[in-house]
Order: C-alpha cells, then sequence, then structure tokens
C-alpha cells in the first residue's frame, strides 16, 4: 500500500518553513503499517496542483494532502479538487456547526468568508476539525486500473490541526479500509554510551530477532534510541514478543538504559525526588546553567529543586561554595577535588538530600595537554557520600554542555534508584 | 527562471529524519534570484529517480539533486544519472585527489569503494567537495524546446556537505551561467513587541517601499525578525537603497531593534560587556538557569560572566541574595520589591558591575488572580541604580521562560548602551 504526501504552501518554497509536517506525516503512516512513497512539495497554483495529484495516482493507493484550505484568496486547494474531481461545492450543516462553535468559544463574530468553509465538494466525506475552521476531506475513488480504491485526503497545513486530524480521523480509518497488519513500536532510551560501541554490544541479540521485528538506531547528541517495530496479524502475540525482546536487550545492556518511549531523564529524575520527598540542588561551572534549566523545565520542579550556583569564575566556587583556594592551586578548577567539594559545598549550604556539580573545559578555547577540550568531571553528592567521575567529549561546546547535563542527570538517576 | 529540488533517501520518507536541506536550499536559492517550484523527496529507487528527473526537466531550469552519493550499494544517484544522460562512468584525476587528501587528513586507509567516488559520468563538470568523499556533479543540455538550458546539479545529502557546495561552487556558477538580477538582504531584529503591534507601527513605512523591495516578517517566541529583500540591476544601488530603508525602520521601530543578520542577544550583550571590561552575575527564579545558560553557550564568556544563582526556593532568596523575609510575606516573591533586591543582592555578593534578576509564574500551575500565569518580573542592577519592569506573558511554560530571558538580555543590552 503505498502513500504520497503533497503539501501545498508558497512558505514551504522560499525556505520561510521547514516542512516538519511531512516527516511527522511519513512517520506516522510508517508507524501504522503504510509505507510512503513521495512527498512532492508544490505552490498554490491551480494547474500544478492538478498535474501533481494525476501523477501521485498513477503511483500511490493514498494521497495525503496539506495545506491551501484557509478562507482567503489565496487558498484553492477545495476550489481545485473540485475541479480535479468534477464536483460542486455544497454547503454541508455539520461543518457549519463545527465552525460556529469555534467562533462561539473565541468570541469573535462569523464572517462571510469563514461561512463559506462549511461548502465541501460533493463526493467527499468531510472529516471534522475541531481545532480549526478547515474540515478535512475524504474523497475515495475506484480506478478502473486498480484493485485497491485511491484516497486522497486534504487537510489544512496547520501542523496542529493536521496532527489531530491525522490522529482522530485519517489513519484509523486508512487502517480500517486497508487493513494493514498489526504495527506495534517501542523505543528503550539509552545515555552514555556512543552508537558503534552499543551496535558491538548487542550485535548477537540483533542477530537474533524474528524476521517481522526490525530494530533501528535514533541517535541524538549524548542519547541513543533504540527503536523495535514488529508487524503480525494478531495484536497480543506481537506486543508479548516485542516486549520480551526489550527485556532481552535490559539484561545486556541495562546499564545505559534510563527509560522507554517519551521519557526524559530531567522528568524521570523529578518524579523519583517527588516520590521519595527529597530534594536537589546544583552547582555548574561547565554547563552555566543548562542543568537547572533542563530540571526547571518541568512544571511543578518548584517541588523538589531548591535551586543553585553558577560557579563560572574561581573566586564563586571559593566564595559561594566552600572550594578550597589550594585545591584550585593544586588540581585546577577541572578536577576530582574541586568537583566533589563544589557537590558538597551547595549540598550542604542548600540543606538539599541531593546536589549534582560539573566543572569541564566547554570549549572550543581553554583545552591543554593535561586537560583538553571535552573533558569533565561531574559530581554526585549524597547524604552518604559523593562521588566523581570523568568523561572525554569533542570539540563541540553546545554537544559538550548537552552531554555533560545529560550525564550528570542519569547519575543522580542511578543514585536515586539504588538509595 | 524556475528550480526545483528533488531530494533522494529512504530515511527522508519514514521520517527519521526532517528535510531541513529542502528549507535551506529553497532559502538561498531565492536570495540568489531563483525561485522554487517545486520540492520532490523521493525513494533510493532508480525507476523513480529516472521518473522524477523526467517530469522535473518539463517544468523547471535548473534541477538541484541531493543524496544517494555514497560508495554503498544502497547509493544509486551516480548510475541512475548515468543512465538517464546515456553516460558511461570515467575516472577523473582530480575528484580521486580530493578523495586521497581527505583519507590522509582523517588517517584512515582508502577502500576500492571509495576509490570508485573518482569515477563520474563523461558527460558532468564534477564540483570539488572538500567535505566529503563525493563530487557534486553538474550536468548542463541543451533541449530541443526549450530557450535556456536545463541544469542538473547533484550533491551529497550531508547537510554540511551539500551546504558548502551550494555556496561556494552551485549558486556562483547558475548565477553566471543565468545572470539574474542582483539580489540583496538585510535582516532587523526586533525583540520585546508583537507581529501584528509591530505591524501596525511600520505600516505607512511598509506601504512606501519602492516596488523591488519587499519586507518579510519573520516571528519567533519572543523575537520578530524583518527581512528586507531586494532585487535591481545596479549592487551599490540596491545596498544604498536598502539601507536607507533600514535607517527609516530604526527610526520608528528604533527601541524594539537590538541587532541585525545573524546577530544574538547574548552575543550581543557578551561584546558590550567585553568592550567596557565589566561583569555580569545571574539571579534567576522562573527562568531556573536559562539565562547562564544562553551567556554561557558564548564560548569566551568567563571573561565577563562571573556566575549566578537559581534561586528557585524562596529560602534561596532569602539566604543566598538577601531578599528580606519581610518582602517576600508582603509581596509575594513575585514582585517589583523582591526582584529588585534579588539583582542587587546577587551584584552586590558577586562584585560585578551588572546584575540580572528575574521572578515569574512560569506556569502551567502556581497562577492566582492577582498573579496570572505569564506574570514576570526582571531586574537589572548597575553600579548606579536597579531598575524593575513587569510582562505578561501567556500561558506556555517554555515560552514563558524564553520569551523572560530574551527580554531581560536586551534590558541589559540598552542598559550597556547608555552607560
Amino acid at each position: 500500500m503505498k502513500t504520497e504526501i503533497i503539501n501545498i504552501g508558497d512558505e514551504l518554497l522560499i525556505g520561510q518553513v521547514v516542512n516538519t509536517n511531512a516527516s511527522w506525516m511519513a512517520e506516522k503512516m510508517n508507524l501504522a503499517g503504510f509505507s510512503v512513497n513521495q512527498v512532492t512539495v508544490i505552490r498554490d497554483d491551480e494547474q500544478h496542483i492538478l498535474d501533481a495529484l494525476k501523477e501521485a495516482a498513477t503511483r500511490s493507493e493514498i494521497i495525503l494532502i496539506t495545506g491551501g484550505l484557509g478562507p482567503t484568496k489565496d487558498d484553492i486547494t477545495k476550489k481545485t479538487l473540485c475541479k480535479y474531481f468534477q464536483a460542486k461545492l455544497v454547503f454541508n450543516q455539520m461543518v457549519y456547526q463545527d465552525i460556529e462553535k469555534i467562533f462561539k468559544d473565541r468570541g469573535f463574530p462569523m464572517t462571510d468568508l469563514n461561512r463559506s468553509q462549511a461548502e465541501v465538494p460533493e463526493n467527499c466525506t468531510p472529516l471534522r476539525n475541531f481545532r480549526g475552521t478547515a474540515p478535512g476531506m475524504w474523497f475515495e475513488t475506484k480506478l478502473e486500473e486498480a484493485h485497491e480504491p485511491v484516497v486522497f485526503i486534504s487537510m489544512p497545513g496547520v501542523p496542529f490541526e493536521m496532527k489531530s486530524l491525522m490522529e482522530e480521523e485519517v489513519i484509523p480509518r486508512l487502517r480500517k479500509l486497508f487493513n494493514p497488519p498489526y504495527i506495534f513500536h517501542k523505543t528503550t532510551l539509552t545515555q552514555g554510551v556512543g552508537e558503534s560501541f552499543l551496535s558491538d554490544m548487542i550485535e548477537e541479540w540483533e542477530l537474533q530477532l524474528p524476521g517481522h521485528i526490525h530494530l533501528a538506531y535514533l541517535p541524538q547528541p549524548g542519547l541513543v534510541r533504540l527503536r523495535l517495530t514488529g508487524c503480525g496479524p494478531d495484536e497480543k502475540i506481537l506486543h508479548g514478543q516485542i516486549l520480551a525482546e526489550v527485556e532481552k536487550l535490559r539484561k545486556i545492556a541495562g546499564e545505559y538504559i534510563y527509560g522507554e518511549d517519551e521519557d526524559t531523564l530531567e522528568e524521570l529524575v523529578g518524579k523519583l525526588l517527588s516520590e521519595k520527598g527529597e530534594t536537589l540542588a546544583v552547582a555548574e561551572s561547565c554547563t552555566g546553567g543548562y542543568i537547572g534549566h533542563l530540571i526547571t523545565s518541568i512544571p511543578g520542579s518548584s517541588v523538589y529543586f531548591k535551586g543553585g550556583v553558577i560557579a563560572y569564575a574561581n573566586e564563586i566556587k571559593e566564595n559561594e561554595l566552600g572550594v578550597q583556594h589550594e585545591s584550585i592551586l593544586k588540581y585546577g578548577a577541572v578536577s576530582e577535588q574541586v568537583v566533589t567539594e563544589m557537590a558538597e559545598g551547595i549540598r550542604k549550604k542548600f540543606k538539599t538530600t541531593y546536589a549534582i556539580a560539573t566543572s569541564g573545559v566547554a570549549g572550543p578555547g581553554g583545552g591543554t595537554t593535561e586537560k583538553p577540550v571535552g573533558l569533565t568531571w561531574i559530581a554526585i553528592s549524597t547524604p552518604e557520600k559523593t562521588i566523581a567521575s570523568n568523561f572525554l567529549y569533542g570539540e563541540n561546546r553546545e554537544r559538550n554542555i548537552r552531554k555533560t547535563a545529560l550525564q550528570a542527570l542519569n547519575q543522580l538517576r542511578k543514585t536515586l534508584i539504588s538509595a
């Protein structure tokens, strides 16, 4: 079953907007059991739209169309679809009521232009859009030469309207019509291990995966996500098989695995601290506030996060965190001794159960032979002990900061679990 | 002169990779005077590639192709181009030397597969790629029905290789061949003003812009960028005209303008502090370390940034920043009084010339009728005075944090300029 995506809109062709709709739609379609054959981005131009629709129908059975459904005169997708299907526009009461409700909720008066959005091509099934005034439109045609019907689905280009239509209407209807095999995905999240090292480590497990379960590596700076995708006729059996494979993976690479699917380290750390009724403070040198930022990006973090000190200058490390002047002189600011004193200093001063401290050479300047760019010390302080460890990252400042923060959060997570 | 972009690669059709290449290329082409007519994303499949090339040539004069140039067997673009042009592969000494140099620099041995990358279709002009092993390839064909030649250019899909080929080879050659009118762009950066308010404010100026100069609004959370694009036969005259329009714009909206083109507030603030030999500290409540993070994302920021206190809990505001217990009781943590005491406290304690403090209700919880979600106080403390001001942002936590940080940095920038 082949799918094509046609995104209509001048803004996509002048580089003003990155076409994130296409990648989101492609991912969701693949996850739902439909492969995507082509993405075509075109201007709001009638002939160009007609040509693109015609060409797509020769190659694919599902044509997803976004954009050009607004009420103004440069939005021509709806009337072009009428031309393509030789259909006329008809007023639809259900769509009208949905539009009316949106204006009522927003407290705006409805104009004639908005009213005209309740008109849809006579041969389509309107798909209700509860987030905007343009309905989705579903066209199903039986082409002579095709065994399966060809389905054209037109949606607004506004991402959150398109996404909710895709999830609530389009994908369920397509699955019902074409009945593709059941698909199940499970993503396992790892931190602190490079893609190639991880790949060597889990090679044997990967090779023994059954043919209907596929592994994808999805690396990001500091993280590698491992997504298992399975395909089969029975939902329950498939679930069981994939979760069993995740269990095997955990036995091999468990030390690097911190969560699954949409988990984030800052969220997991926050949950653990909340559950235990414990508190946290940070002392950040090379991360410059980034760990505090990640932690406070979680709503409600004030319950467990008291705050921290960004100790960028050495005098701040001494004056605010009680780092010994001699320690800096003897070992340097990027050292086990200093990062340990920083963590213990902030924990004591802020009266928290736990503390994180970081000190490193983020780069691009400031490296020496002994302490090159990318060297980072991280310390976790608990009521019982303080443990410091070091890492050697790369040349890129932004990535070094990000990797240090993720490593520190994961170490705290592990500490909290074993406490 | 119409351009099409063809991006080849399975990874773009499963949603694993967002097609940022297409938007980058579309923007650069538009900026160079070439409009983009269509973007087509297709699989690594010979027939599909052949069809896409053929269709594109019926519509456009410039066909930019990315992807499928790696050395492995799933990369089939080069041999498909040979088939399309009925050309055979020939060894190219210059390309070979470039590849050899890359392996020498990286200290890796060269394999037969890599050597084969020095073979190019006999009818193309290879474009040297100094960042990777696959050369760009330029094909120029005179179609019978066309007045202008049709140019096909194949490039690697790796973004930094594609970008350097586009900037160093492709765009200069296209401009030479097609000689489009001269294009000049100037972006003016504003902060602290919404798009619609700004639009009202500069409407008269916008209406008087000459026909060959076009204005684009490019909003981001907390910022609005205004890009003027002009098109004309004479470079010098055009420059002068656009810079004169920017001057007029500055007279109208100068209070919101902080920079131009690629400037960032954290960079501008850093430059001003460096030039003046002054220092900075931050006291962050609602921004939770994000201002520190922005400032320390600039290499060399340790020269002027001493650090700060993330004062998330009220006790930290009191104990670390000297905020009076009575001030919090009487006015609340989100108040002019408290944010002023925070800024003065950190400046004194960290012995810096300047300080920033923030305190707000980031949301989504924690709002009251008197102090709703989105309310933020910002204070800037200098050796002479401390000035606090408040803002009411929206419901979104991430945006509130970002907007507060940008506002605070811009206020500091203005303070530094007038000091």
